[in-house]
């Protein structure tokens, strides 16, 4: 058997282990496969330079199936290199199996959860940018991705981001197979419209007919030398290629094929065939190159004021003095985040990824997959942009650290559109999420601080104006504790960040009338200090708590939450913003909102009273 | 004064009122604004068509401050109009004036709040699209975009179906002053690099000197001209234009003039110029045409099994029937959300989003803008693609109407990445939402019925599974309301769609033990029936509530945020998605969650021996 001859059959096993798997499980998208067969054969046989013995190995070659629908393709690619047996592709979406419907990094060659489109190509981006800036290895990354998912914004932020990094190490094969799920794409079989775009945003292109194997192997050789920029393989398929019965016809997408022991008669059979990557290089010298000489923790003056984005900003800068694995990223608002502080001391390590939250989430998975601690930060409100991202980034069990800053009403003047207000809902309801909220500098830098160790996904609230002051620097502060910042034993109140500083005032306030409250700092918002509410509830019998979000699914929420979980229940009155703010001062717009120490204290008094008269 | 006089003049005057506000604000974003004086100065002098004292006239030109954060040139525009006063222009960012620090639809010439970046161009392209297919009127949108915010991968959306629907009464104004927050943008003052990119999406492009007068003027006159595609102008500015001390300067974005009396000076003085613009045309007749001949309302047996999500489609297609108002989006997966049955029934009332959620989003907060009422669809998991677009809908006080379809571990086999989890807890925390969870299908149309009307954000949850039809077709349900849907003292089951039903089994399982729970269906998640919660609190003592969604921010936690509002408590036990799942059928995948109804009767059992003891 020639080459040329090898690799269409290798496809066509591709083809059948895709009915196969698919047949066998009842569901899937062996048509979306079929047409990616010889894109995937040749790649296979000769130019993905991975040992699938070694996949921890940080210069070989990457593979990511954007169009994570395709799984029955990736799986059989799995076994075609022995990483697999046929017996587990057969177990293809069975509970327990590793091959999900979607591939995730259950399977420790999948370097990140696919299957909301759009998002794998960014990832991908971020993988070449992680090899060329970070781990100076060869390593080369190939994309798979649908033509329907070039519908996604995000993939052209993919497509800037990578020709402005000069990311000549990576490669988009793009199946056009023309059909979506429902009918046609925007754009057809018109390859020239994507290759136009692709050149547009910087990228080599090559349009070719994605069945003709000796045009792939010209295009993949052509890809390897690029010099300088990445390239975009523009692939004219046919869906479900092979067999007639669903081959570029509608209304075959995401189904098993009716019929598939004639369609694996049509494609020739079940075949074995075997076939070897090639074997990466070494990894280069200047590898994880950075230094970390070492530098002062920071710390403020008990009394002093600071804001917590400073605080971000200095411990993040910090942690980069001291750990040659931490990066950062930040959506063109780094003086504001105060990652600039990284930036200027760290220059090597700092990612500016301009206004595209979803590149920038993207990336940072990207980074940590390979051993990176990424911080990544923007306002609060405009992480919102990336929440599918976010939400993805946990189905990748990917290790990531968020910060958004300007949250709440008390930016002030700049409008509702900057204000963080359901960050604290949105973070939470991520899976192994940890949302961590400082009430003052000193802590910030200490939560920061553990967040470089953090797994999953953790995400530090911050605020644009100064605080007080309020805990020594070498204070110390764990995930899932509070802080009982006064004692008091009438009522309970439950703040972090601008509103502890609040509940502190109304404290001094309901004290001048000899009531006692007790104040309690709960600055690790998901995980929460179960025990010392349920504490606090039972001693005092009335909590009020006060976040500068709004209600739903907050800080609020997350001590009802809580005190369920302890089995404990008491009177409990949430703060929190309820109408649209406009602009303003940030006294005047925490004290519109309801959430300031008048606020506090006259709730505070109520339920007080509400008790006595009980 | 000759017009090209006069509109230096008035670019001037648009410039000085800028530093003004700015500085009577002490904040404010002056040289962004400086950068496009010239553009908006030759857009209001005879080619904006809208008459300033009918903002409602549905035939005005639209003009949309996608970079927002120029609010100050907004303002200055809106006082050179007449349509605001000296007076009113230095309320700038105080509380309670209109002129918020980034322009709001309290201003009724506002279409769509601004100020997260990327977001105004693609519902000014929704805004075009409205009133092309819907309206049928003659407006022209003009939209005035930075060059930062062509980062963000919505704006290429926006792009991309702008020209599939031949929008060629959309012109996007570019104000490429090369300037971003932090430092240069990506390609600075490279037009042809934005301009290559505009023709590669099918765009008309017209590169300028931003600050030509003659040459802006020649440019809005071939926008106006094209006969088939919408224009891109690329004009090259100088942020902070006209005044030394900050023209195309680092470090002068975002904060008032240093000394804004010698730069008003430099500008030639306060001016008090009025320019009127253009009247629009009248409407042409064809706008509000479509057919609404009635049909049947759709309706289902009790004991039958029907998806929750085809009852959507079969709702919404009778919705169509009956009102002329109502209009359909969906992102490509119309057949698997069931608007497919919309689209066959009135194919000129639907829209093709292709998969592209955050255009989706957009155009749907358009439409409404013009009086339509868009219910546009995809996957639960894959609106979080649009979250930060929902949260600013939120801001525009847009009333839209969005469904969710295959929410939960129960869609079974595709995996974690089709899997809304999270949906409930970020529409509950989205401004002014409203958030129904139907748990049949005769319910479903009901609630659906009702989001025609609904004002803010509401969004419908619906499975892919069949679920039991338990509800005649006749029967009424309200937002804001539950059903108790079997009666007992022993404990309280909560649950909605499937876990309703798994709740139903549990009861029937602790029946047989002598053992009676009520069952509340809580199909209206936000706002949550706190009446009925706190009497099943009081009269039972313990409720376990159950939800397909992560433990965070969902259903549970709207019981536990009603109940505290109600000011009750009692023993809850909250039943969730816990870990990440994997592939699997419906049942394992519940029932491996824990939110079955072996996991509800063992917690009910749990919650009722603690209390016996306690």
């Amino acid at each position: 058997m020639d080459r040329n001859e090898f690799r269409h059959e290798l496809a066509q096993q591709l083809r059948v282990d895709s009915v196969r798997s698919s047949a066998a499980a009842g569901s899937g998208h062996p048509t979306s496969s079929m047409s990616a067969a010889e894109l995937m054969a040749v790649l296979l046989d000769g130019h993905l330079r991975l040992d699938f013995d070694r996949p921890d190995d940080p210069a070989r070659d990457h593979l990511v199936f954007s169009k994570g629908h395709a799984s029955p393709l990736y799986y059989a690619c799995l076994k075609a290199a022995g990483a697999i047996g046929d017996d587990e592709l057969l177990t293809f979406r069975e509970l327990g199996s590793r091959l999900e419907g979607h591939p995730t990094p259950v399977l420790p060659w999948v370097d990140v959860a696919t299957g909301s489109l759009g998002q794998g190509l960014p990832v991908a981006a971020g993988l070449a940018l992680t090899a060329k800036r970070l781990d100076g290895t060869a390593s080369r990354v190939w994309a798979l991705c649908g033509d329907s998912e070039l519908a996604e914004g995000s993939i052209w932020e993919a497509f800037d981001h990578a020709a402005f990094w000069k990311l000549d190490n990576l490669v988009a094969i793009v199946d056009v197979n023309r059909l979506g799920q429902t009918g046609e794409t925007m754009h057809g079989w018109d390859l020239d419209v994507y290759a136009e775009r692709a050149r547009s945003f910087g990228w080599q292109t090559i349009e070719i007919d994605g069945h003709d194997v000796a045009a792939i192997e010209a295009a993949y050789e052509q890809a390897e030398a690029s010099p300088d920029r990445p390239t975009a393989i523009l692939a004219k398929t046919r869906k479900g290629a092979g067999v007639k019965a669903v081959e570029d016809l509608p209304d075959k997408h995401g189904k098993p094929l009716d019929d598939p022991e004639a369609a694996i008669a049509e494609l020739g059979g079940e075949r074995d065939l075997h076939v070897s990557p090639a074997v990466p290089g070494p990894a280069q010298a200047h590898a994880h190159r950075f230094d970390a000489p070492g530098g002062d923790r920071p710390s403020y003056t008990l009394g002093d004021e600071a804001p917590t984005r400073k605080a971000y900003g200095e411990a993040l800068k910090w942690l980069g003095d001291t750990r040659p694995d931490v990066v950062a990223l930040d959506g063109e608002v780094s003086n504001s985040t105060h990652s600039d502080l990284f930036r200027e001391a760290h220059p090597d390590r700092y990612f500016e990824m301009y206004i595209a939250e979803q590149q920038m989430v993207a990336a940072a998975v990207a980074m940590q997959r390979r051993g990176w601690k990424p911080f990544a930060s923007t306002f609060a409100a405009f992480l919102t942009r990336a929440y599918d991202f976010i939400r993805m980034a946990a189905v990748s069990r990917a290790d990531i650290r968020l910060c958004g800053s300007h949250a709440g009403v008390s930016i002030g003047e700049d409008g509702p559109s900057q204000m963080g207000l359901e960050d604290l809902a949105a973070f939470r309801a991520v899976h192994s999420s940890t949302v961590l909220y400082p009430s003052d500098a000193n802590q910030a830098v200490r939560l920061v601080e553990l967040m470089a160790d953090l797994d999953g996904i953790s995400y530090l609230r911050t605020h644009r104006g100064a605080l007080p002051v309020i805990y020594p620097p070498d204070d110390d502060f764990e995930v899932g504790g509070s802080r009982t910042v006064r004692d008091g034993d009438d009522v309970t109140l439950v703040g972090a960040g601008v509103t502890l500083h609040e509940a502190l005032k109304a404290a001094d306030r309901l004290a001048d009338d000899g009531f006692e409250a007790r104040v309690i700092d709960l600055y690790s918002v998901e995980p929460a200090d179960a025990e010392t509410l349920a504490r606090a509830a039972s001693e005092t019998g009335a909590i009020v708590t006060v976040e500068d979000h709004w209600p739903e699914g907050g800080l609020g929420d997350a001590v009802l939450g809580a005190l369920a979980e302890a089995g404990e229940s008491c009177r409990v009155r949430k703060l929190a913003v309820g109408a649209m703010p406009g602009s303003g001062s940030p006294d005047e717009l925490i004290h519109e909102a309801g959430i300031d120490a008048d606020a506090i204290a006259a709730a505070a008094r109520e339920l007080a009273s509400a008790r006595a008269t009980a």
